[in-house]
């Protein structure tokens, strides 16, 4: 950490300073020039308050140097996580397409989308039971039943589910649910990490609408910090000013965390765009970009959807989808890799 | 709500949505140009799904016209709500401020601070118990005892309480609370808000940090669709490109509010801008824009704060800062009317 | 500045780097930990290239401590800077309301508004003769004629002009005009800059649509190394995700100018909003963030405009807002000064 | 174009509006309901202005429907506009890699570079003469004298040469210059664009760091307005809040400009990362998103750089980066197009 000091900082104001950081058992080092005063502080910084730093009256600035995450930080485990979901692995090059329909609507949809996308090469199948709506006249989901009915998917089809929690004290309905996804909506939901952080499923967290990197892994942090270290992060576009997209999909997100993390790290495709035709080339691009998996919205009948229509692949348009993105992951993995 | 259909679509597709409209009970006419073929949907058409419409192949864009919030409207309500909190009264020409400490540390602070900002003229006391950080090694807040506190400096100085919330499951704790804050991470927390609109207590609502107007007032819809119609709202800065203040304050969202909601509308400054230096100048911009309301930090020792020391406002600060908004706040109400 | 090294450099890799910096006659210390390196370098560093710095391997980061701006920097030049135009002064405890349209249309247009705005109390007087537009397709402004119909205006009100400029070789066309705006979307057209620099009309500033205020105060750097001092910096709204407004007013600039330049600072409430419901409110809370001016859009007939009709005030709107922003003023200078 | 009248409009002004809108040649019609009233206008409204309509204060909204570009509308010209650049071609099926320093700074640099590139494939050669700065402490570019030796390099190599002009007064100077580079910063300097629109030489037009990508083909329709087709688009990154990146690569934009125009489009990940280690996957994810082509970076001694050092290649890296490209490219070409 460095602290760097108003110009004209008196003595007894540097030793007051000097004092309050020593209580912190970090070495701090004084570098005078003429206007301005640098401190560098080494050591284990990381319980030392930036804000009460600042609010010495005598520093201008404090900058981090550390990086805050911990558990989820790459320099302190080089060796990458590897999700393990009933068998079905994700992360140190083991690659997985969730997809499936944004909301569950009804038995004969739910299995009938499952058995199409298992059929194209999905692995793990995805659906909103619990569904986070901007208003609340929207359609809010089949909740509990919602669950059911990806259940009976499940033991039809023998495909792992993911769908996404809302609130801590709906966790009794996820007991046979695979992966629990935490929506973007959610990120900074810290009591909900937190219980999350407490169980044994895998997360999958997605990235909160306008946050960074950092603060995304922070939330990673929350629920690994509680012995969970299962988390699957998925960059599904954040928001800017362009408005040609319902989000602005983040690539580069992919090969910083590639760079910072060791977690596993998928795209949404669907929820980035919002529009159906940007979906296939996007997955591609995600692919070659270095991603560990994708999750693709898929419905039966699109214009029926209760929820995300215009973002929905057909299971055709999805199988077709799906067989350039297998093929473009092969290619990855054996071609790009000499 | 208005259709656009592609170029050149075919009359069976025309008649197939027409039909499929028809359904809503809205009235819809056509009209049709050598490129475009536009549908005006007249009626009430709040139960119309706009993206179900999209997901249609022929359509080409689809733009709403009413505002998708009802109880928030003031279209449908023209008169202000005034929220009365144990006899002090915000919103309709009722102005409060409210301040206190980022975090309860203390009985000692929160005693020391409540009277303080009593003594300068504030109503209401802020202080955080439960806290949203955004490490999870950072200080959490004392969170059951932090209430307990303010409780003990409530019975002191007899000032209501404003706190913020992260569950649902710790509405117990928040039995003598007089006003439940809702924070910027937690504005699109929908399963939070529809448990704070099945009670009664008075809810501030803060903006998140990336989300537009439409969607706070949806957020405050949430709370009013479940009965509770004491919603005030809280500017507190959004994310931009910026980074020499903390957030980016949205002082036209105060003017745009003041047309849209008969909600009251409170400011914060000291989260928008996280620097003391910038709160003064921007509580008085907020007065004079029309704001119901301010919400300022102050500490008694910001150097030793646990959270938020750079933007706290001693009492000494806070006192000269509340004379001139006192102050602006009369001119406004008495010259400025005329 | 401070740079930040790699953990596990080696004693070669620092020595290199720091041979490189001598080369700089700033003064390097050096502070080691078990995991980092840092090293501060104080003197005169801004000839020092942090790209450069940052281009060496085992460099992990490099932080700016000094602001990179001289000219505009209140730290060496305390006083503010009152920029007088033909005797009518703005900056230093001098207020001034720029009105008029937003372009020159005809001869009967611009005299009408122009009467009118004085009347109403305007100093100065706006009006685009040369028209930045989206489209190509769009009016393009009256260009050279446009300003002789100003000229003509200024000779009938004896109101000093200001009006913007698009491209350098256009200068000869603004001999007569008092202040030459630049218009947001030049704000980094560093070529017209350094131009303007070399002449000595007052330049009025306009951030960009999406500069931080350090990049503004480089563009304003740019004009001030060129010899001219008269720079009047305008805050004209940031593109944000929001859009209920045309771009987000960010007043918090204004607090944020006054700390850190001498130069004048004014508010672009027309531009900002985009409608005309909220000029008003804006411009008061402008003036009470402590702007030094305002620019405001004024239309004989906003339904016939050719442009920028929706954020127009009619003379008579304008001399009704006219006369709370100075009251407003007023009440600033005098009870609020106490 | 779709007019939204406010609640209530009489049927007097409703007249006048369509009055006003006959004018145009455009045929309007109306839809009533109880509360709002609807205008349809089809035909060719491209010349019928927004905002004076939404200056009516009977009008609740406009909005359009065409889009406003129509030289760069892929709807009028399906077929891929092919770029052709002394026998090099891009557009339509042909991918270039443009490859150089950010700045010529010596003849003996730039012909390293410019061999060293073409030895490992890329066919157009890039480096900056006239420089945009965001300081005006910093080094501008050896201007003039930086072409000329680009032009040695080009003698020496027979490879074309792409640089940027800051000023339509420097046009003189770029006579033997292949392809002529409009930067972010001057995307919106519209008299630099018509004059670009009157010679015939292609231009390469970077999106601006806030732009969206209709201003940006607006910009290029300024561009064909004036009789130049040639304009090959090159997406480098907008400006959102995070800091993880210089600025945000917004790989979707290249899938929405390939539905949207028949104009080339390529990628600049050096500008869009500014980090060297992201330069190589996200080059490889851009071609998978279907670029024409990439412009990346490169420098013989990235650490003696005089500008983005941190985000060049050296020419080794080049050399394994533009395997991957070239091997990417062909995988795209042949495997992916069945």
């Amino acid at each position: 950490m460095v602290v760097i000091l108003k110009d004209g900082v008196k003595e007894s104001s540097l030793m007051e300073i000097i004092e309050y950081l020593d209580a912190y058992n970090v070495s701090v080092s004084v570098t005078k020039g003429t206007h301005t005063t640098i401190l560098g502080l080494v050591g284990d910084t990381s319980s030392v308050d930036q804000d009460a730093i600042r609010a010495f009256s005598v520093v201008e600035d404090v900058k981090r140097i550390q990086e805050p995450y911990k558990a989820a930080n790459k320099k302190f485990h080089p060796e990458p996580t590897v999700v393990d979901i009933g068998g079905i692995k994700i992360g140190g090059g083991n690659f997985q397409v969730i997809a499936g329909p944004c909301s569950v609507e009804s038995e004969e949809q739910i299995i009938e989308v499952a058995q199409a996308v298992k059929a194209s090469g999905a692995t793990l199948m995805r659906g909103g039971a619990f569904k986070p709506r901007t208003s609340p006249y929207a359609f809010q989901g089949l909740r509990a039943g919602g669950i059911d009915l990806l259940l009976e998917a499940k033991a039809r089809t023998g495909m792992p589910i993911v769908t996404e929690i809302m609130s801590a004290a709906h966790l009794p309905f996820f007991d046979e649910v695979d992966v629990i996804q935490v929506g973007a909506r959610n990120m900074q939901n810290f009591e909900l990490l937190k219980m999350l952080g407490k169980q044994d499923k895998p997360i999958l967290l997605k990235r909160g609408l306008a946050n960074t990197i950092e603060e995304w892994l922070m939330s990673a942090e929350y629920i690994m910090a509680g012995g969970n270290k299962n988390v699957i992060l998925c960059e599904r576009g954040i928001r800017t000013f362009e408005t040609a997209t319902r989000n602005t999909l983040d690539l580069s997100a992919v090969t910083v965390l590639k760079e910072k993390t060791h977690l596993p790290v998928i795209v949404d495709p669907s929820h980035a765009t919002g529009i159906v035709q940007y979906v296939e080339p996007l997955s591609i691009a995600a692919v070659a970009a270095g991603a560990d998996g994708l999750i693709i919205e898929v419905h039966n009948n699109p214009q029926k959807a209760l929820c995300d229509g215009p973002q929905s692949l057909t299971p055709a348009q999805f199988d077709t989808t799906m067989k350039k993105i297998l093929k473009m992951r092969k290619f990855m993995e054996t071609e790009m890799m000499n």
